[in-house]
Parts: structure tokens; C-alpha cells; sequence
């Protein structure tokens, strides 16, 4: 089976992925509408291709927050990769870093932050955090993150409760009993409630601020007030973002997010997108609409499961192929 | 089989239901179009999903023609319980009063208003009438309800004539033997017109003004000008409704013709939305779009199906849970 | 099998006739696309149903060009009803009489005018027919027409030449040896060319006029310009018609042409339209956008190959009652 | 099997030709959205049919770069004829010339053009080349198409790269051992890279206008400013071309981008487009849109797949009877 482009990898990832493992990475909230809407909303957009402009040398470099990457394409925020492979995020990092490209950690790994910096010194990667109810441990994960070298905490903002994800209810979802979350083991008492804390507003960017020197990221804006807002509280960036259709059903698809967010900024921070993204083409797309950087979910998780840190690297070096062949016929 | 969302009941009672009352319940008008554009409606509307709101306490209760309800869905009324259960309208009547919100039963019940009175006393309830042909039953129907305590009167108006629905003429269609509309048991003689009035026009309101105290909710506006002439004539309540596309087909849906409704009451009366409520987000949509509260019809029956009381409890706390979640997640 | 809509007729029609005569009543021009947008077109059209109307009494009588006819459908002129039922145009004619309703014979009938007329004396009915390269033989039929008491000449302008059907060129179609267009037998001289004459221009309303006291409709008009031109000629009435879809493909659909049409002739004369007719719902839509009457094509070839004259009045009479229906519930 | 339209010839095509050959025609980059687009945009544009104008007569011949042909239907450059007929481009010229029409004869053709030029003396052919690194290869090419009497040079500007057709790699597209690239034989050393030039701009022109006096025509204008720099860089001719598809997938229709191209060209140069032409009606839509002539270019292949030179006089045969009819049909 040649793998040529990224649906070959999602096909490949849906027949040998455990059913529970490939229902929990598909998952969309509700009727899946905003998952799916993420991929038609960049097929309606149309390219005005140019003509006969020396495309002999093109730049593909870019800088997020002032670190140079390969291309504008990084590894977003997912959970349990040890689902997809067996060395879990530490082969994520380690494919990032071979693409010179940025690896955002999630918060649920499920390896260490310390095992994750291990396995790829030097690697540009930022964090994914929420805020907890025990803010005592958000403040520990900080601390963590930025002590082994992490260049930017990723607030999400769009997850104060779980999105009703009903194959994972029929499943009843749960890790394998060998795979823990190990960035919070010990950092909580067992509860029943969520650990996470649902009355965090605007504010508790501050009470963030006040813990750190890192750069922080808001993930999960959709709107122009809320990016307004974002930047008004002193973030460095966003990222426009529905949780890759798996929080709010029928929210708008963030590409068309993205219009709204880049104009309301104007420029005062970076606007990087998520979601949707299948294509060298959709990155072209994202890049003409204003984004700095787009960041991929499901299609990095597929390359776990094709062939861990190589099926990633794969993954990214047939966007970065196709996004340089996309500059060059649009001009 | 887990029952997760809605579309679950459906589908048992699509599966277990004897066909004739499966087709009976999913009946629509000619092609079904507004039967299904019921639904359609309520996807082309999207979210502008707000962050970092506190949605750590929500209160969810509100007031019907004031009495207050436990979260903004009632059973609309539908004919024919004891084709879902054996126990039919008594054991919805149970369901609402538990879940603490409001039932319309139906001149069409199985069970008499006595019964369904006797099975959930204190439950609050509106009745649902038709002016008949012979206004001394209509007359007789609206004083037993009165005196069983009632709380609203809720007049259809779309009904002159029955809709055209394809399946139930192919069926030949008919209650069992066992069954009975008994609420009008030996208030006709048997003819071969329909009972109901088809010259009833706006000065029939005044007449049921007249018969009763209750509060007087017309089902089935569509439009603005028919919204203009139920404040008009002084109605306390309006239901937009298109009797779940059952009558005339290829009119709009329900949920669209919510806003120009709403708009045209101006706040004089409160507004109520039926068809097509599938879940909890659709319960936000119609209220952000001015519904007081909304009523389910289908999806009641259904639960029934499943499990009588205890089925129709499930169904209405999924909503209400999505409901409470969608409202969490839009901030 | 219950014939409850009209849809059940045209499966009944496409199981039981030959594949040649089935295909022959069905093709469009080339994709089809403008036969089947007839039909999606009238689904487009939404109604803004008015409540609380007395729908008591209905009056569902019209006149056309002063002749009162029952309900305002009609049957369109079609070839060859030999192909649908034994009897042919006699059954059709029969039908027509006895639901008292127009019928417009064409000129490719597969009975002659005279065995028409006599199947059903005193019948509404009006002749089609085509210029013929041989204005004799057009001269004939049109002096044998208003002998015989036809009402109205329909002259169809859409047919310089036969529109391209695929599946007839594939079936290689021709009319069975035992039928005969038997109007035009011995007018002409067995030749290669088309016999009708693909140089007629307005100016030849001038000559037909001159021929015949009878009203002239003319049929195939889809544009404002073209509506000026007919009144300005001095036609009667103009039938709003694509011919089916069998002509041009990719042009309006009749119904949307409906508008235009109307809103040029301003009320100076009457104007039909025929395509896409299923419901009578269909019926009340083209009515309310200025339709004086519709015409039936494909259906009443339909109730034809049912039941002949029995069926093409099942076909008329469920129109009908759906028309009666959709006028009292759109009040 | 009657061949009544083009895709009959498709279907016959798709069956009998080697997978390889039908998959390498039938690319398209990417999603394959722009080559579908190319027709479905046809469909999307409505004729407004007129009546009653004389139509007996009607010439469809036109004229361009002052060359007459026969209707306004030449065919459009494409690779590797022999994979679809053993006697590849010679077939094609001939049925060409037959049918008294323009073929652009491919860079990329199995024939050498001396071949092309003697197997049909004197038939109109225009000559397709790209600039190569090596411009004197490219010099060559264009003194022998001179030469051999080729009438005008066709610049093709879409491929500075080639489009990704995902089919091709996973067939490992390759021409048979037995087949060549005779035009370029000897011209270039074997090398890695692509003999295209990807550094061609505008400027490139004026030394392409130095080496020749034949009228220079680009293709693969999308855009109103590629198309006013194209006649301010003085070329005779402007083909809208997508590269059927198969460069910068999700690019516009042509049909939809010949409207800005014509508006922008105002008269100064003629205008002609390919891309999704698959019924006469679609030349005849091309035309009303300022089209001068149209190309077809799989279509061509689909009829020389079928029966060589016999089948694609047989293709442009039913094309011209389908212009001509539809021309007729709109009046």
C-alpha cells in the first residue's frame, strides 16, 4: 500500500487501531457536524492561481513566537498517543524534532514531560495545560514545563466540561490498564468530579501569568470578541480551534473562524489554527487567510499508527512536499 | 443497546413498534419534506461558542405561563399513547410529573383525562382541544379539564382537515379494537364527517374565552400576521408549530418560523417551539432564538416505546443533560 | 397495491409498459437535467400556511378562455397514448370529459380528431399542433379541428427540430407497426426531412390567425422577451412549457419561469403552465404565482397505462382532493 | 453499443483501456475537485431559451487566428496518444483534418511532429510547448514546428511543477518501453530534474516572440491580471485551461473563470477555453460567454480509445450535431 497522501495514512490507522482507540481519536461531539464541517469549509474555499512567476526557489521557513520551524506546520495538542504506538508521545517528539518543526505536549500524555524532553533534546515544543480545580497542581505542571525547557504554555479554553462524544459512551472509553496519564499521577485525589475546573474566566490568565515567563497561547477561540478578549489579557497567541469538532457540536469550522479572529487581532499577536487540515493545500489556504502556523491533530496520530515516529515524519514531509508544490502552481 | 442520544429510542422503536404505529408516529404530510426540514433547520444554524465563561453553576429552570418547570421541555401533545405502551398517557403523565415539567395531553388520548389526572396528581398539565363540529363536546372537554386542574388550554389551529399521510392510508390505519379515543366516548354520534369544524375561524377564541379561566395557548402559527392576530385575540401562549409536519407539507420549519414569530409578538405573549427538537443543543438554539420553552412530540413517544415511564424518563434527561452541557460549552 | 399519489402510478407505469414506450414517456434531452428540475423546483417554493380560516366551503372551479372546467388541471398535449393503452386518445378524451376538465390532443396522436371527438361528445377540448413545411397539411388540421368543436389551437414553438433523448436513440424508438400518427396520414409524402418547418418565426401567428376564428395558445415560452412577443402577436394564451425537459436541456424550470412569464403579460391574456406537476400541492403553488390552470403530461400517461380512462380520472380526482386539501390547510 | 454521446465514449474508454493508460487521462491533482468542477460549473449555468426564430439555416463556422474551421471545437494538447491508440498523434491529426478543425499538437506526444505534420498535409495545427532549462532545446522545437507549417504556439503556463495525481504514483506511471517522447529525443541529457524550467516569467515571452513569427497563445490563464499581463506581453490568443484539473487542485471552473478573462481581455485578443466540455451545449454555453472556440481534450482521447481516427471524427461529430441542435433549441 503506497502512502501518497494523508487520507492513505487515516485509512490505514482505521483498519489497525483497536476499534476503541480509532473511535476515541475520530470522535466528534453530537452528530459530528463541526468535525467534519473543519474539513468542507476549506473545499469551498478557491485558489486564484497565477501564472508564470520564477517559483524556482521558494522559502517554506517560518518563526512562531520567534523560533525558526521548517514550515508553518506543527504537531497539536492530543491525548493518549500510546494508543497510536507503543512509545507514545516520546516518538512524536522525536519526529517533530527530525522535522524541525513544533510539538505542542498535551497535558494527557501518556508519558512524563521529563521523558518527553528526554527523548528529544533541543526539540522546539510548547505545553498544553488546563486549569484544574487543585490549582496547586496546574502551578507544579507549569513549573515542570518550564523548567525542562518547554517555549510556550497552550491554555485550552474551550473544555470546561467534556463534549458528549457518543461512540466513546458506547464504548465506555477508558485507557488500557498499562497506560496512565502519568503528568498527573499523584497530583489528584481520586474524585468524581472532573479535575478540571469549570469556573475559570478571563482572569485566571493573569493568575497564569503570574506563574510563569513562558509565552502563553489561548486554544480554542472562535470568535472575534473572544479573540479580542485574548488579547486585551495579554496572550501571545492563539490558536483558532473547535477541539477538532469534539466540544461544542455545530460551532462554526475554524478555517471560517479564522477570518474573524485574524481580523480582530490586526496583527498584535500570532493566529495559528488547528483542525481540518489534510492538505498542502489547506495549509496554503490557512497561510492566505492570516494564520502564522497551522497544527495537526488526527493526521499526526495516524502517522503514529502507521509507523510511530517514522509514519509522523512521513505525514509531515508529504504536507510539507504538498504545501511547496501548492505555492508554486498558485504563484 | 446504550442509549445515548435520541436517535437511539428511535431507532428501537423503529424496531420493536408493529409497523402500522411505527408508521403512524413517523407519519408525514405528502413527501415528508417538512416532516424532515424540521430537522434540517436546526443543523443550518450554527453556534458562536464564547470561552472562559463561569459555567461552573447553571441554573436551567424556567417559568411556563408561570409555573416553573425543571428545564425548558414539555411533552407536546400526540394522540395514541397505548400504541407505544400499555399503559399510554398515564404513564406519561408519571414521566413529566418525575422530571418536573409540563405535559399537553392530547384530546386523542387512549386514557380519559379522569385517568391521566388519577395517575400523576399534582403534575403540571395543559390540555390539548379541537373545536368540534359540536360545540357542546368541545364545551364539555374544556369544563372536565378545568375541573381536573388543568392549568392551560391549548387550542390547534391547523387542523381543519386532517394532513395527507401516505403510509397511514396504505396501512388502512385504525386504533385497534381495544383501543379508544375515550375522551370523546359517547359525545358523537357516528358519522361519517370528521368531528371537527372546519369554519372555525379567529372569533371561535372569543367563544373559548368565554367557557373557561384558563389560560388559552394556540399550536400551529407559522407566520407573523397569524402571530399578530393570536395577540390579537388573546391568547396567553403560542406554539410554533407545523403539527410535525403533518399537515400541510412544504411549508417552513418550525424552528425558522420561530424568528419571525417572535419577532412579531414582540415579548405581548410567550412563545413555544415544536418539531424537530433531536437534542439538548437544539433546545438552546430554539431559546436563544426567543422560545420560552419547547415541546417534544416523536422523541416522547419513543421513550415510551422503550420503557414506558421509566423510557420517557430517559429521553427527557438526556436532553436535559445536553441541554445543560451545550450551554456550558457555548458559554 | 394502493394508489394513493400520484408517484404510485408512475411506478405501476414504469414496471408494466415496455421499456421503449416507458423510455419514450420519460427521456428528457440529453443529462435529463431540466426534466427532473420541472419537479426539484416546485419542492424549493415554500408556503406560508395561515391559520383559523373558514376552509368550509371551497370553490376549486376556474375558466379558461371562458370555459368553465372543474379544478384547475388540465391534460397536456403528448403523443402516441396508443403506447400507455389500447384505446389511446379515445380513453384519454373520456377521462377528460368526464372529470370535466380540458384536454389538449396533440397533433402525433395515435387516433385522428374525429375518433377523438366522437369517443367524447361535448368535451372541453383544444387541438396542438406543429407548422408543418407543408402549410396545407397545417391548414387541414386546423379547418378539421374547428369543425370538429375543438376550443383552442395550441401551437407548440419549442420543436424546430426533436430535442436529443438518449435512451430513444439506444432503443431505436419508433411507433409499433400496428399504431399510426393517424392525423397526418397522407399529408405527406414519405421524405427524410423533418416534416415540421424549423423557419417559422412570429410572423406566422399572423398566417394561423388567418386560418381560424379559434383562440391560439401558444405553448413553449420561458422568457419575459418572449411573453411581450406573444402578446404582441396577439395570441390568447401562452403556456409556460419546456416541453418536458425534452427539448432544450439546461433551461429554467417551468415553474420559475412561471414568475417572468406572468409578471410580463401583466393580466393581458391568460397564462398555463405544464412540467413537473406530482402534488396537488404543486398545483396550488403554481396558482399562487399567477397560473391560470396547469396542464398534466407524464401523469396522465401514467393513469393510462393504470387503467385507461379509469385511471387517468384516478390520477385527476387525487389531485384533486389534494388541491382541495392543500388550499384548506395553506388556509 | 450505441455511441450516442461523450460518455459513452468515457464508459467505453474506462473499460478497454489498460488501468494505467485510463488513470494516467483521467488524473486529476489532489481531491480531483477542479476536474469535477470543470463540468459540474456547466451545469450550474441555465440557458434562457427563445422562440419562434428562423433557425433553418445557421453556419457554425468561425474563424480563428484567422484560420477558418468547421464549428468552433479544436483539440486541446494532451500527452501520449499511443497509450490510447497504437497509431497515437498521427490518428488524431488526421481526424483533425477530416473534420476540418485546429489540433495543438503536445510537446509530450508519441509521435515526432514531422511524423504528425506528413500523416495529414496541410490540416491547422498549432504546436504546445513549455520553456525548458535547456533553451536551446527549446529553440529547436519551436524552428521545427515552424517549419513543418504548425500555425501557432501554444505556451503552455501551468506547469512549473507537476500537479500531484495521486493515481499515477501509486500505478508508477511510466510510458511502455515501446513508447517515446519522440519530439524530445536527444535534446536532453538524462538528469534527476525535471527538464521544465520552474524560473519562466512574463519576460520569457519576449524571447519566445524573438524566435518565432508565428502568433504566440498561453495557456493556463485563470485570473483578469494574468490575462491583462498576458496581453500586455503581447501575445494573439488566451486559452482558460485548468490543466483539466491536474495542476493546483481547487482552483476555479474555467467556464467560470473565462467570464473575468473575457471582461478583462475586452476584444484585444481572442479568448478560448478547455476544460469540461462534454455536450454541445456546452460549446454553445463557452461561446455566449465570449469564448472564441473551445478545446476538448479527454474527450478527444475517449474517441481515439474507442476506433483511432474513425472514433474521434465520431466524438466531434456528435459534438458539432449537438451545437448545432442546441444552438437551434435556444433560438
Amino acid at each position: 500500500m503506497a502512502m501518497v497522501c494523508l487520507s492513505d495514512f487515516e485509512a490505514y490507522a482505521k483498519k489497525y487501531l483497536p476499534k476503541i482507540a480509532w473511535d476515541y481519536f475520530a470522535a466528534g461531539a453530537d452528530d459530528c457536524t463541526t468535525r467534519d464541517e473543519n474539513i468542507l469549509a476549506y473545499k469551498r474555499i478557491r485558489f486564484r492561481p497565477r501564472m508564470l512567476r520564477d517559483v524556482s526557489v521558494m522559502d517554506i521557513r517560518t518563526k512562531i513566537l520567534g523560533s525558526e520551524i521548517s514550515f508553518p506546520v506543527g504537531i497539536a495538542p492530543t491525548g493518549f498517543h500510546q494508543l497510536a504506538w507503543p512509545d507514545g508521545e516520546k516518538s512524536t517528539a522525536r519526529a517533530a524534532r527530525a522535522m524541525n518543526t513544533c510539538y505542542i505536549a498535551s497535558t494527557y500524555s501518556t508519558c512524563t514531560l521529563e521523558e518527553i524532553s528526554a527523548a528529544a533534546p533541543g526539540g522546539l515544543r510548547w505545553f498544553q495545560l488546563y486549569i484544574h480545580r487543585n490549582r496547586a497542581a496546574s502551578r507544579r505542571l507549569v513549573r515542570r514545563a518550564e523548567a525542562l525547557g518547554f517555549q510556550g504554555l497552550v491554555l485550552t479554553a474551550d473544555l470546561p466540561y467534556t463534549g458528549k462524544r457518543r461512540d466513546d459512551i458506547r464504548n465506555g472509553f477508558r485507557l488500557p490498564p498499562h497506560m496512565k496519564v502519568k503528568n498527573l499521577e499523584g497530583a489528584f485525589e481520586v474524585c468524581k468530579m472532573s479535575p478540571l475546573d469549570p469556573s475559570v474566566t478571563w482572569n485566571d490568565i493573569y493568575w497564569l501569568r503570574s506563574l510563569t515567563r513562558l509565552p502563553i497561547i489561548i486554544k480554542g477561540i472562535l470568535t472575534r470578541e473572544d479573540a479580542e478578549l485574548a488579547v486585551k489579557h495579554g496572550v501571545q497567541g492563539i490558536i483558532v480551534s473547535n477541539h477538532g469538532g469534539r466540544q461544542l457540536d455545530e460551532g462554526p469550522a475554524t478555517i471560517d473562524a479564522l477570518v474573524e479572529v485574524v481580523e480582530a487581532v490586526g496583527g498584535r499577536v500570532e493566529v495559528y489554527v488547528d483542525g481540518g487540515i489534510r492538505k498542502g493545500s489547506d495549509v496554503l489556504k490557512a497561510l492566505a487567510l492570516g494564520a502564522k502556523c497551522v497544527f495537526i491533530g488526527r493526521p499526526a496520530l495516524w502517522g503514529l499508527a502507521y509507523k510511530g515516529e517514522e509514519g509522523l515524519q512521513d505525514v509531515l514531509r508529504i504536507l510539507q512536499d504538498e504545501f511547496r508544490l501548492s505555492m508554486a502552481l498558485a504563484g
